[in-house]
């Protein structure tokens, strides 16, 4: 353990920074200037990740760390198809932090730095008695694009990208050596990547979204439900999703078996997929399926004067699933 | 105290919220989404206020917690003399953290927030152990503007606005009713009243920016010593500051003698100020001093090898001031 000094750790910093063409000062200043163009909107997104609540060090390498408080971050984005163009970091961490694990958070924004063409911008250090990283994402979309969780409309279809449940299966496993035994390897490294490297999808949206539109979004950052119930109150209407619809990997089905958790549960809770859900008409979602993405439809926007997010099962069954994920403030 | 749920917890602060005529979206979607405009440049800053590090709920209310976050947040966009737009509030509470509480401290926002016709735009609810504010703010300069702490040349004068000492004064005092009660209650209120509510320099530097050029700014957020430091090393040049011609209010020297501390340690070390210093050359200079702008000339960049900030004291003896102030990591 060494003693570190703000400003000098900051200058270490700066080797991770490589300066975007829109940005008009260096790394250093407290304020970042950007300069505006006149076609694009800007859009921004903070996001934070807590030791204790989103990650515990001693499952989570630092690296991994910073990689999924970025992703996070980025598929905020991701939800408007927006383009990134920088980050500022701020960074909370104990007094006696090794300066080394500060500099394993900043290389696990490298990969997703390049893929994207972005590095951080800037940024704070404060001493804290645990690990937090806030990061503030900046972006730009087109002008006239208009995808709000409000703008959903009753006959939308509801659509998610990917498949879910296996982040939610990953945190039931990552400490249970008997049942990742018998789990064939391959699905295994499935599963836990899905948890270690989460990607967002950025420009799986960019490309969706310039060739069809949407009414509403989300990622799924807190689970499906909770996060369709958002749209769902945004915009005022109830939304119906069926069970059978649902995307995910089939060995989940006999993963969810040994766990002992309905594997519905492990799909609709299971939150930081960073996969987009959205909404589009008719017209729109019938060009979607000609399109060939990577999407499943799971049910529809309906006229109902309930507001919430309904589940049909697979038996037939009705189930509210609003309040199945994750609510930080309940933990 | 109660049970506070995110979702409706972010639907009672909505209240708060009143949309700037450059946001697209309203309050409530995960991004924000701003119209650029040509003539324009965008700033963002970020900035961290931590319970047990930058307050302690028991001597601060929460709507001056609330108040000085913003404050400071306010303060880096003063610094390039910008415009504010809006604000991003990522905030870090208990999980049974009393709902009102939360209130409070948007409350606390509330007449910065009319000062300068700015309002949450959005922003993250997550659950920690201690209450913590991240905002960010984001405003516009004039497309022509160029300010960078890196910015500073040999010949500058150095000028700060307004006066220093307050701050720290204020927290030496706060909880010595001995000493407080020696203290006038004119000069007392005064104290404290740049303690509990800190005004950023934003349409003080507006103006003045508007009729001067300067090349280095920054603002005093951990002590003139250690963020005219940053100046000195990001320009890597040395700065040259007279103790005789700091500007204090004159009843400091009676309450440092009270306090036990010497006069300069509480003007040169009181953090949370913000007020700006700033470096211009000496035709600007020139140009300022007619303007009868509230600052004051305190010392000069000079061609030096040595890197850093030094300080002429009154009885001529020399001494390097790069170190009194806070650094967050050291406390």
């Amino acid at each position: 353990m060494i003693h570190i000094r703000e400003d000098l750790l900051i200058e270490k910093i700066k080797e991770f920074y490589k300066p975007h063409p829109r940005i008009v000062n260096g790394f250093g200043d407290d304020t970042i200037i950007l300069k505006e163009i006149p076609t694009q909107n800007l859009v921004f997104s903070v996001d934070a990740t807590i030791e204790g609540r989103h990650f515990y060090p001693d499952i989570l390498p630092y690296e991994q760390v910073g990689h999924r408080a970025l992703a996070g971050a980025l598929s905020d984005l991701a939800v408007v198809g927006a383009t990134p163009l920088t980050f500022i970091v701020n960074l909370e961490i104990p007094k006696r932090f090794p300066e080394n694990n500060v500099l394993r958070i900043y290389r696990g924004f490298e990969e997703l730095g390049k893929a994207f063409c972005i590095s951080p911008s800037g940024g704070n250090i404060t001493a804290s008695e645990r690990v937090g990283l806030v990061l503030t994402v900046i972006g730009e979309i087109p002008r006239d694009r208009t995808i709000s969780r409000s703008h959903a409309e009753p006959g939308d279809k509801v659509v998610v990208t990917g498949d879910l449940g296996r982040v939610r299966t990953a945190l039931n496993i990552i400490n249970r050596h008997e049942i990742k035994k018998k789990i064939p390897s391959d699905q295994l490294d499935e599963i836990l990547e899905k948890f270690y490297k989460p990607w967002p999808k950025i420009n799986f949206m960019k490309k969706l979204l310039s060739e069809v539109n949407i009414n509403a979004s989300i990622d799924i950052s807190d689970g499906l439900g909770a996060d369709l119930s958002r749209i769902a109150r945004a915009s005022q209407v109830e939304i119906v999703i069926y069970e059978r619809k649902l995307p995910f990997k089939p060995y989940l089905r006999d993963v969810a078996r040994m766990i002992g958790t309905p594997l519905f549960q492990l799909v609709v809770g299971s939150g930081e997929e960073y996969e987009i859900a959205f909404t589009l008409n008719e017209e729109e979602f019938e060009k979607l399926k000609r399109l060939g993405y990577d999407v499943t439809e799971i049910g529809e926007v309906t006229h109902s004067p309930h507001v919430g997010v309904r589940m049909v099962k697979e038996d037939g069954s009705e189930v509210y699933v609003d309040n199945m994920g994750y609510d930080h403030l309940k933990g």
